[in-house]
């Protein structure tokens, strides 16, 4: 049986949006025990299906907690789910909470994988026909060279998961030669290319993103942080032009009512929703951040996402890739 | 009388579009002298207006070349073009060719301003109901924390230039707290706020580019490049897939076609060729850098720019900004 831990006192809107998920997915995933860790008052007239365990605890840490003190309050709702999973009770964590918080207890409570320097966040976006993977989106702002070869192993491995059969990867870059970026990027790009051969298809610049060129793009997390945000900035600009238009005359706002679908359509598959939550990896087990705003839908599909990984073996499958790479 | 020197050998469509261009604008801008750097077989068959100024050389450079091969092709259309700005023999220079090129050229023919550090690319970018001025769009991509004050002050004024009052000033980052980033965006922050007091409204995200959070957006080029490229790619990929939504079905395309007005005032407000080209900030005279994909319509709009920069004694205003800033 998989076991997950879900913080039920992570996210805006926690905790009444992170149970009603929580208690839904249980219900419809009788093959998984799901770990609720909360406060007392958390389970107050709550009926909890069988595959539930309560976890009491009597802290909880705030939205802007910072990294240092998150690993500190050990009896915080997220410190007890990751410890669960240190402890192998459960494979995996899903929480809707602070991001650095959550990658410090990832990195520090659940533990690095051997070998892997820096966890990663790794998310996908979407693309005109499919998606691709960023690695990093913003966990680590300042790294080494060997951190971005890390990256695009953990990069690929996910991308299999997702369902890509031979994940091309490319490096995010100012301009597609060789020789652009500083130092960092030109000794990347070196490592990438004896490491990948083929497999790496070279430097990518911000609008290949969204152009789908590759399936994995690996960054730099500051870089990664700065496209994944802007992305989000100018769907919404567009979004909300559109909008502003339409309803300056009746006639264009018949046409929206008439491409309704189409809409609904865009609006599907640009919902960063849709997955839910994305994986911290490079961990001993399985951890999902779920979106702070994260209502009950998302918060369904966040341990959805988790139970993939278990059930693909993500941990273990990035342990084979290392291995791999350092043969 | 105004005078500025266009390199007709610049640019994906030189030399037609962009004599085309050249010859309509100096029609209807009789109060320009234009100079028209070409190679001898550009000019046959042409009628020149009276306002034109035939400037022969007989080299130019590929799209492809480097900068340090630009700065050291004497005779090519792009180095004369800044040569004539060197010697003041024209007040401003546009050209559509590489961009590292036309940097080089700027910065070495043109010469930079005393006490400015680094030119800058400074780009308007869209926001919902108006734009915002990014500094720096990509021409340095590894900059100091000093650098970085210099693009504010540049671009401050490249936004009051294009109408706006009192703009405010943003710093590009991963989170908008104070303490975010690396040791760069710190230092930066502080050096900001001390010079710049309540005009710099602190840090901001990638997704408060098109929101319009402010009007000047600094940063440093690796990330402006990456914002500016990230956008385009979401637009174009947004365009696309309302493109293909709407062939599925019947009722959509009539509705798009009823929304008409809204996308072409969609496609207005973020086409990049409605400024026609940006100035290379920081350097001794008025340099427009034209998008390489410029037409016809583009050169005109990056004529009217340099036009506009000329007009309003840009690098005398940077200069002035920079005193008060030494004071």
């Amino acid at each position: 049986m998989k076991k997950i831990a879900i913080d039920l006192m992570g996210g805006d809107y926690a905790p009444e949006e992170i149970l009603a998920g929580a208690l839904s997915f249980a219900k419809e995933n009788e093959d998984v025990e799901l770990y609720l860790v909360g406060i007392e008052e958390n389970f107050k007239d709550v009926q909890l299906p069988k595959n539930c365990v309560k976890v009491v605890t009597d802290d909880f840490l705030p939205m802007d907690v910072k990294p240092t003190e998150a690993v500190r309050r050990r009896k915080s709702t997220m410190y007890v789910s990751c410890q669960l999973a240190r402890e192998k009770k459960v494979d995996a964590v899903v929480s809707a909470g602070n991001t650095g918080a959550l990658l410090a207890c990832a990195t520090f409570v659940v533990g690095r994988i051997k070998g892997i320097e820096r966890p990663t966040l790794a998310v996908p976006i979407p693309t005109k026909n499919d998606f691709c993977v960023l690695a990093d989106a913003g966990a680590n702002i300042d790294v080494k060279p060997s951190n971005l070869l890390q990256f695009a192993i953990m990069g690929v491995e996910y991308a299999k998961l997702l369902g890509k059969d031979n994940p091309t990867i490319g490096l995010l870059n100012v301009g597609t030669e060789e020789n652009k970026g500083t130092q960092k990027e030109k000794e990347a790009f070196q490592i990438l290319k004896e490491r990948f051969g083929n497999q790496f298809v070279g430097n990518v610049e911000g609008n290949d993103l969204n152009a789908g060129k590759v399936d994995v793009v690996v960054a730099d997390g500051f870089h990664g942080n700065i496209a994944m945000k802007t992305m989000e900035g100018a769907a919404k600009m567009i979004t909300e032009l559109i909008k502003s238009e339409v309803k300056k005359n009746i006639i264009s706002a018949l046409g929206a009512l008439l491409m309704k679908p189409v809409f609904s359509s865009l609006k599907n598959k640009l919902d960063p929703k849709k997955y839910g939550g994305t994986f911290f990896i490079g961990v001993e087990g399985v951890v999902v951040k779920a979106h702070g705003n994260s209502n009950r839908t998302a918060i369904f599909n966040a341990l959805k996402v988790a139970k993939k990984g278990v059930e693909e073996k993500l941990p273990l499958k990035i342990k084979e890739a290392l291995l791999k790479c350092a043969e």
